[in-house]
């Protein structure tokens, strides 16, 4: 097929370099000389353009756009789109994004896959970076079945589990277990690096080893990212963050109590639970 | 050189392992006939055996017990160990354990190696888990120059980073690096896990990917050493949790207050201060 990847980042540069290996053409478009001509080098589509034309010969197009420019898509960007092409993001909030894009193109469908790390720009994208990994697909009431099924045939060709779930439901479960671990990896590196003795601040900087620098390893990621993500799923990601914030507050009072067998079996709890998240 | 090594787990099966391949001659105890085979099996120590009598020969030991059983030691272990031999522990605190051995034991210094991973038992020793780790000793006014030069050689002769601490800033850091880590990870686990919803939590299950994977590591770690932890490095741990529970309560009043300058300025700095904990 002829897919179009719009914005060659670390999500948009991987898929060009999946597609390209499945033999597909894949036309890249970037927004400046830097990332075209490095878009190129890194052969991460067959074409690399600055012009949305480009999307014209395209039977899929996938936007592969930070969320602010997802939710506020240029009008060249709109036009290039022929009626006929099935059009989904990548973005990590669905709800906003399936609501404008619904709106903008008959053929859009909401998706995201769940793979990702702390890199970003032209310089990222990864060909294995979807092995193996979760990508859902957000169907609505309006979602043109046919399409889906290419949608969904497309993804599975990638290697990827597909999931078919509404946005909402896509909405709450990543506020938990992708949005909230953000902030709080965040709030952990700030808690360390805050600390002003600097004989101990500079121990802790050399000792650090791999449980934290795992731990607070999606802290370390796109700013834009994290603001996107707190600026659209708001509700969520408040929710999340305060029965985070409540069972940091349980496990502080554990200790004021010295409650040692509280603490065995909450500690005991997450320990088995976490078998359940990752296999 | 004849080393001991009493606890073959992950830290000591690890050190047996890799004390054996720089051609030490490696005594083994542990403490149960499961262990003992399975260490055996294992080639964790040249010999291996359930009685103490087996340190005699030894010109270090090195104790790789759990933190309660270092601060409550059995008689035949101390009566075991020759007064001229050369102690060393390997516990995550060290003030409690320093106080305690250096009244049993004249040649004791204590140290921390700062690595591990999720996985504890006879089963989990692994010869490359120190390469390239930071190792703490922790002497004090007490410890004898000589044994702590012999004691540092050892370690880095294990490819290990020696650094000389006080054991009260040692203890001071790991609360912040190691010991927090723990907990938060335990209460981003429960806080998914305890979702009501059960098609929200089975998604959630389903989906959660490398940054859910990494950020919960640690929470998934053995309950005894969360326990220990909290146990003997209480008012450290204490402080480092109401550092961290103040930074969550300002990304709650952030995205409250939708002030997105804020939480740009305190992604950034988060992103941008990793590079001095993470290399």
């Amino acid at each position: 097929m002829n897919i179009g990847i719009v914005g060659l980042g670390l999500i948009g540069g991987s898929i060009g370099l999946k597609l390209q290996s499945l033999n597909h053409i894949v036309y890249g478009v970037t927004n400046n000389n830097f990332n075209e001509s490095k878009s190129k080098e890194r052969k991460l589509a067959t074409l690399v353009s600055q012009n949305y034309k480009v999307l014209q010969e395209c039977e899929i197009v996938i936007l592969a756009l930070p969320i602010k420019d997802l939710l506020n898509p240029e009008n060249d960007l709109i036009k290039a789109i022929p009626a006929n092409t099935i059009v989904t993001d990548v973005g990590s909030v669905k709800v906003p994004i399936v609501k404008t894009w619904e709106k903008i193109h008959p053929l859009f469908i909401g998706s995201h896959p769940m793979a990702g790390n702390e890199k970003k720009g032209v310089s990222s994208g990864d060909i294995k970076l979807f092995d193996n990994a979760r990508w859902i697909i957000t169907p609505t009431k309006k979602t043109h079945t046919k399409s889906l099924n290419i949608l969904s045939q497309l993804f599975q060709s990638m290697n990827c589990d597909v999931l078919l779930e509404p946005p909402f439901i896509h909405d709450q479960a990543v506020s938990l277990i992708s949005h909230l671990p953000i902030y709080l990896a965040s709030c952990l590196l700030e808690t360390v690096n805050d600390e002003q003795d600097e004989k101990l601040l500079n121990l802790s900087r050399k000792i650090a080893s791999t449980g934290f620098s795992d731990t607070s390893r999606v802290g370390g990621g796109n700013p834009i990212l994290g603001i996107d993500l707190a600026k659209n799923n708001t509700e969520n990601i408040r929710n999340s963050l305060k029965k985070f914030r409540e069972n940091i507050c349980k496990i502080e009072r554990i200790l004021e109590d010295s409650d040692w067998e509280a603490l065995h079996e909450k500690l005991e709890n997450a320990a088995r639970c976490r078998e359940f998240f990752c296999d």
